[in-house]
Parts: C-alpha cells; structure tokens; sequence
C-alpha cells in the first residue's frame, strides 16, 4: 500500500530563494513545519548534479518521514531510490513510467482538464496534480489557468487523489480546500518567502480551515 | 555476451542536416552503408519529444542489427529497451548506471584522460568514448582536445573497446585509427553531409587503411 499525503506538497526551486539562504535548510525547514510531500524540480543542469541533489534532499526527506518525489527524470528516481516520480504532459507517459519504475513507486501526473486526468488514472497514476489553477510565473510549461471551477470539475472525476497546483498562496489556499482538492502544491509560497517555517505554518494553518 | 563493434559509431544531431533532409531517412542512409553503431543524442527537448524519437529510431537501428545507445538519458534507454546509454563525466555515475540496467546493457563512458577511462573500466563501462581528439565545435561538454598522443594512452590502459571522439573526418581517421582504437565516432561528417551514403562508405574505407 502507498501512503502518501498530498495535502501540503512542496515542489522546489532554488532560483526563488532570497539570496543568502541554503537551499537544503530551506527544505528542511519547510519538512520540520509540516510540509507531507517534497518534489525535486530541476531544469537545465546535469543529469549529475540533478543526481548530487537529489542524494541529499532524499536523505532530509527521510528524516521526516516524507515521500521524495522527482520531477520528469525518471533515470534521477531510479538512482537515488526516491518514492516517485512526478510527469507533466510533455515528459514520459505515465504508462511507461509504470513499467520502468515497478508497482511500488508513486507516479503523479500534471492534468490541465478532465480529460487528462482520467487517462492518467486510467495509465496507473497515483494522483493527480492539477492546474496550473491560476496564472503563474514560475512553471512555464503547465499552460493557462484553469480556475477553481474546472480544478473541481477534475476532483470529481477521478477516484486517486487530488492535488492543486499553480498560483497557490495563503490567501487563496482555503477557496482551493473548499472544491475538495485533496492538497495544495507549493513553489514560491515557501521557497520565496523571508520565513520558510512561518510560510509552511501559516499554509498548514490555512488548508485546515 | 554483449556483442557491439564501434568501428563506425554515428552520433546523431539533428541540428547539423541539410535543409530539407529527413532525419530519419538520414540515419538509415548511414546504417545502410555502414555505420556499426548508433548513438541518439538530444538536448533540450521533452523527455516525451526524446522518447518519440527514441521509438523511431530503435526500430531504425533494428532493422540493421545495429546496437542502439541513448546519450544521458537512461529513462529513455529503459523507455524503448535500447541496447545502452553513452554517459559523460557530467552524466550519472556508471557504477550507479549499471545497478539500474542491470548487467546485459552496454554502458559507454566518455573519457578525456587515462584516469577517466581507467575509473570508467573499474565501474564496469563496456566501452570508451575517449577525446575530444580534435577540436570541435559539435560537443561543448567534451572539454579541450586531446589529441592522438594521448588517445594512444587511453587506448593503452583500457581493456576494453576505446572509439574515438571529436572532430574525426574521413582525412584524419587513418591516422585516428594508427593510434590502435576499435573505431571512430562522428557527428557531422555524417550528418550534415550532402551525401550521407557516400560520407559513411568513405569513411568505411578510412578506417580499413
Ligand atoms: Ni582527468
């Protein structure tokens, strides 16, 4: 049985870290404060340093007891032995991702509409990251926003978990709870913010309304 | 028993065709005259754009019992069950290679020095793709040339098959071939010429002198 909690999912990037802070304290500041899944993103590095990265923030991830989840490469999950992987629309499908990385490993896929969603369920996916549910700089690659209206439409159609992802703050966090989404993802939220522990707290606060 | 002669060993860039060729029916061209070995080789495209061309191309090389090796990317190698990964020294490591491809896949390692391939060796690399001999403008990633002295030595240390990368053409490959390696790789000396037959044929003969 996978268990895995989606309801605080923190995707990292270390381009929108203040300057001066360590990335790895900044994640495991984020873990310590109640952050229950952690996904590596990165782009345009070697596949070593993604591998280098990847070996430490598995380890942090551990310490707490939450899943690591990487991002597109599943060649970079396979080496560091992370819980899964996570594949937006333009990388691997997911079926194949199925047969590469075994039964046991967490697969989540980015779904912009009902339609995507339900393949991906149907291809064996373990949840579905929704959206971008509203507009964003910081993930070019997940298309328009697709509101609240149509992140519900995509929570009833799928039995496997739910998490929203795209332009979620504090201050939105509760209207996206309230469509039944079964999480909120996180970049610039947490990774941004002047208080790494005070955002996540705040966050946690905010999906339990 | 892996059997793979890199004699011939073509790597692809896409980039470097004529206008108006195929990429496809160019690679087919090569492997109809006598290319041993091929090599896909792409950056900066969707994991899903790799795999497609992955898919395309295995079956390619196939039909030509040619051994077909994925550059960087053992996701796509394992995608498309090809025969190995090309992996340099910016890529994953080849010992954590090997764990996840288990021990029939071949695993070729560039090297730009005898401590590299030798390393490489003990990692359980099959082959290695020593240079850049000459000065190139292809590979970026492959560090300052070597050149035939020190291709020599490589080629001294190793047990294993060595090819030649870096700026082969069809007038340098004998004396390539001189210093005792199992073979030449190329770029452009195949890709972007007028006649792709006709380059890989001339250069079948170069490297039998
Ligand atoms: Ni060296």
């Amino acid at each position: 049985m996978k268990d895995f909690d989606v309801s605080l999912y923190l995707v990292t990037d270390r381009n929108l870290l203040k300057a001066g802070r360590d990335f790895y304290d900044a994640v495991e500041e984020s873990l310590k404060n109640g952050v229950t899944m952690l996904q590596l993103r990165e782009k345009d590095i070697s596949s070593k340093e993604f591998y280098e990265i990847a070996v430490r923030l598995k380890d942090i991830a551990a310490k707490y007891n939450v899943p690591f989840i990487i991002n597109d490469r599943i060649d970079i999950a396979l080496s560091v032995d992370a819980d899964g992987v996570h594949l937006g629309q333009e990388d691997l499908p997911c079926s194949i991702a199925r047969k590469i990385m075994g039964d046991n490993k967490i697969i989540g896929i980015s779904a912009g509409c009902v339609d995507e969603a339900v393949e991906a369920e149907r291809d064996g996916a373990d949840y579905i990251g929704a959206g971008a549910v509203f507009y964003t700089g910081t993930k070019k690659d997940i298309g328009e926003a697709i509101g609240l209206l149509n992140l519900k439409k995509i929570k009833e159609a799928v039995k496997i978990p739910v998490v929203a992802i795209g332009g979620i703050k504090y201050s939105n966090a509760p209207d996206v709870m309230r469509t039944g989404v079964d999480g909120i993802s996180v970049v610039s939220e947490i990774m941004a913010s002047d208080d790494v522990g005070f955002a996540t707290r705040r966050l946690k606060e905010a999906i339990s309304k």
